[in-house]
């Protein structure tokens, strides 16, 4: 059995989205009882990221460290035809996931108790973003 | 044909522990012949990564590169409930994988001659991980 | 139903080689209308990832910002046994995506319009890399 759906998000600018209710909830309307679901963006300025989901200082801090590892506007960057984060949001998205999956176990997403998973916006701006699950 | 079983790990502390054989013979136990078989870590401070199997120098030098992009205890950090390595700890494992799946060919995991599937440790102090194997 | 496949490349050094077109046609061949495109790199020293296929600055500036979180030939290395690159190469390999999967639906890639699928050579020298395909 193979469901596909296509979850549609709008952000904020950069930062995270918990997505977690969401796939919770196609999942079940799947009706898969043991199988995979799987995540996909179709953007390549954003992406997905599973991390603790108690403290937002754990966001926060993933941000800093970002910013460290691909900064916006370094004089290094060729491509800014979309201003400085343009480069830095397609870096953070290589660094992190465009697709991931997660097991699905008597119905339900077998994430661990501080688990989370997030659609990570690495543009300034707000986005309306397309995230393809496939349950199977 | 869905396969599903949870493995259990004790890590040392910091570092990687080879896993190959543990998914292996899961693999072998499940009958799969030709498919997936899809690790997923149920935690936030521990990751997965595929590596030479070869030489150990190659996984001290990840731990080096890491401690560069990931350094504990920094000032900048917010979150340090936990310790100097808390945060770090998530930091390394946004940056390595949640989730990874090996294709099975023939009945046995289709990995390179070199590569071997490693659970990485990010706390200092020893856990006790769980990893959920998915095979379809 | 389960198609299984080894797409081989050649990659010429350091740097990205577009597979999006053999890996449409390989998912093409298989018949699978609703489900996933998984790859699987057999290698340590390569790997794969999806970004802009739009402006090849970006591809660039990707190595640029590589270069400066794994270099080549650092001094904090063990690992040099294959020259400078050797280490620098695993490191990126672990930084990016070993497997990756991308949702197929009505027979085809559901990739989103700016997004190319890469097999990325982090060594200095060509290479011959097997990438295995597998659709379910």
């Amino acid at each position: 059995m193979t469901y596909q759906t296509i979850l549609e998000f709008k952000t904020a600018g950069r930062g995270t989205t918990d997505i977690t209710d969401a796939v919770a909830d196609a999942v079940a309307a799947s009706g898969l009882r043991v199988g995979l679901a799987h995540l996909f963006v179709q953007h390549t300025s954003c992406s997905l990221t599973i991390t603790e989901n108690a403290d937002p200082d754990v966001r926060r801090d993933l941000e800093t460290i970002m910013a460290r590892l691909a900064p916006d506007g370094s004089p290094a960057y060729r491509h800014d035809a979309e201003g400085p984060d343009d480069m830095a949001a397609h870096a953070r998205s290589m660094l992190t996931a465009t697709s991931l999956s997660v097991p699905v176990g008597g119905g339900r997403l077998l994430l661990g108790t501080w688990q989370g998973i997030y659609l990570w916006e690495h543009r300034t701006a707000p986005h309306r973003r397309r995230v393809v699950l496939t349950v199977l």
